[in-house]
């Protein structure tokens, strides 16, 4: 079983937390702990054997907490996740991959692109793919579209693999949290359209990804993984796009499985992720 | 405040002790935990708030710990260590500096040298140099004089920067998990001597140092840290060398201060480190 | 155009070489050399632009190159690969989204398996996958199934991707340096079974992945690629192997990519990568 | 002997360079060579055996090369540098003691320091140390100071290791492409002040550093190296600015080793490193 809690931090919480699991005869098998000094803040994830949740846990647990606590027992176990795409095929084809060897951590619902190049991957793996252009219409009715969609499937999670659209400020509030973006760069450098183009223009010897969960300012929310690759003046532009392909699907399947583990708190922007 | 406890693993472990932090009003900066389950060990170091120590601290925690508990409150603060050289300067030069700084975490009491070439840097940081040849007397007769040496010194750890002589099993046992080697390999790969001649003749295309305690068995004691780099049909065992004396500097620091931030914890020839 | 030369090094060879691509006027893209001045090698790799390879080119560099030039004028522009696997997943997956995609390089003819797990991956992506039981016959007799398979086949390149029998010398023989293997472990560390149980009791705070040719000698043969992720107390043997696919999956597709660039030499148990 | 050619590219440059080494039976040990094919610029580092340079061959060179050609011969073999600090010991004396050792590749003149607690340090090495005050002077007067003792030293390379203040448009363009800096963040993520607190703030999972030269435009001139460490949500912008001072150290002598070795072309505000 996991439990995840998050509250005002106070003298005694990990005695009084792990004094109830040894009241339960919850051997715990490993405990998390993060304390954010400067803000009095405490994060914790235990997991503890055995799946049998007694009934009264949580409220047991509510009562030995500050009132703002935000506990979760065993949060979401069947995790279920809509993956937006344009045309590249490599972060979703690992997706897919995971999901269908069962190695993902949650399902992949569907598949939703503004192109159709991908769907017959897709298909190959009997996941559902919608196509919904930006061409045909305009942003307002797309976006419309996939927000029909995506409250059809009702995810928990959000994906967007290599999805070159910006969604709107409305769409990124409806699921706070939830939506989980792969940038092209090491972020904060290079926010925006064409990272690899600007890293060549600056010279760089580095060149990298973020997975981060969307916020409303582009590019600018909580950061859950980045990765680098050294490059050097043997690339161009192009060769830098193919080489950060590779880390970009390594980062974001790292960030995918920090997520779906309930290893990833969120606060301030930020992001406490407890191995 | 720093305590360290290794013991048998049981139920409540965790919530006894940190009730008895709360009990005396220590607020926890950090605590690191860890259980290995198959062996039924349970590892904690735990950063409490402020420096007083109440008297009875460590008798109150033995009382609620299992009896094989080995309880460490604020363990040496005022570690020393001698080091052991041969010819090779970039590890000693490295604790020589962050020794004089002040960041070493430990202080240096004295430098013993089976050659003379080092005694000069020793001499500009006001460290005593002690040389003890191996050629002017036999093997036997050295590790005497070491010996003798060591016990005037009496420090906490010895650290083998680069000594590229085997110390006896007697010498071993004498300071047992408080001998830390430099070996010039990612280990096991290339145990004992030349091990960049058996990288290049294995044509690796990985090249890495492992600071590691030492035990009986030549370059089979407890790892506490690796490190790699990469290398390529370029290098030649003379350049792969060079390259690895920058990892074998990086490893062998970074190890030094893990033990002297007592982060590590020694069992069945394996290390746990808490960070 | 790609053109590799290996032979004896001679004062002059890359103004020869490089006087006789001039003379064409064949401008160089990119010309990777390297010298091995101990045994006296000289390996090259030209890229020159444009595609129309002269009749005589071949036959001109022979006369300006001493007598046992190795001489590759756009070797195999379409490489065929034929696939080993057992039960895992991850190294085949990688390899045939990459061949769906036209991006491995390479065409996988088919996928042979001596077990049935993998045949619906690969009838997903329309590869043939042949069924070799090592159970219902021994092994001389499903070493001959797969010789007879791969001479079918035909194929450039065999790639063991966890493929986990060892083939007879005598297959191993018979496709000299054409078959890749990855090994799950940084080698020359932990060769043979269960590597990851052996870094495990080791200890080790590194694990790693290296892909090689095969040779006479098991995990003896030339190294291509390797890399490493760190790993601590918080692992077993099973979260090892876990961690570990996710770096062999990528070590064995940077070293297809290298082979089926036509950047990797071999000699002397080694390789020369001109990347 | 190291021969190093910048100029504009065209058909036939190796064949001619390599067969005047031919000529002169220069035989080259390592040919690195680039070519920006959308900039049509060629760069060469070129190493030949023996030492002894014919009287004719830079004039030889520059008749087979194009009109733009930038030819060094054995460039500046007794490199010597002026290193400014500030406060933070690391980079200097990683400097100081390579410098002592006979591993830098250059030789460091003398350290100017604008407080003094770097002095005894220097002193210690026998190194020159000069205190130039921002305190009791303005930063004019401070900077007036600095060029006069480096036009005392004439050194070939100024190494800014962690100084702290802004050197003008004036001092730099008097020194173009001749003062190396290390800034302490992967660039161009955290221009400016205060990378550490940024990088805190914006919860990235990734820190760095890099070395570059300096230009007219703060933190935006060409780059040399940089290197990342991981970090996580336990670190505060005071442990990030702890553990990037050994990523400093790193990338800066790494930097160093590079440009002394005459590897480093610069044009477009970029470098070419031929390894």
């Amino acid at each position: 079983m996991i439990i995840v809690i998050q509250c005002r931090d106070q003298v005694g919480l990990v005695a009084s937390i792990s004094a109830l699991m040894s009241k339960h005869q919850y051997n715990i098998i490993s405990l998390g702990e993060h304390v954010d000094v400067a803000e009095n803040l405490f994060f914790m994830r235990l997991e503890v054997a055995g799946d049998t949740v007694s009934p009264d846990l949580e409220q047991e647990l509510q009562s030995i907490l500050p009132a703002d606590a935000v506990i979760k027992i065993n949060p979401q176990p069947d995790k279920k996740v809509v993956v937006l795409v344009t045309k590249e095929y490599h972060c979703l084809a690992d997706i897919l991959i995971r999901n269908y060897f069962g190695t993902l951590g949650a399902t992949v619902q569907c598949v939703i692109g503004n192109y159709t190049v991908l769907e017959d991957i897709c298909k190959r793996f009997d996941v559902p793919f919608h196509h919904v252009s930006y061409e045909t219409q305009d942003k307002l009715q797309a976006e419309q579209h996939i927000t029909q969609l995506v409250q059809q499937y009702d995810p928990h999670y959000i994906v967007l693999a290599k999805f070159m659209r910006i969604l709107s400020a409305d769409f990124n509030k409806y699921f706070p949290m939830r939506i989980i973006n792969i940038h092209h760069s090491f972020l904060p450098a290079f926010v925006g359209a064409n990272p690899y183009r600007k890293a060549f223009e600056r010279g760089v010897k580095l060149i990298g990804a973020t997975a981060h969960f969307v916020s409303d300012e582009l590019d600018e929310g909580p950061i859950i993984a980045q990765q680098i690759i050294p490059v050097n003046h043997t690339y161009t532009a192009a060769t830098m796009m193919n080489a950060g392909k590779e880390v970009e699907t390594s980062v974001l399947a790292q960030a995918l499985k920090l997520v779906f583990d309930d290893r990833v708190f969120v606060y301030n922007n930020k992001t406490v992720i407890i191995e």
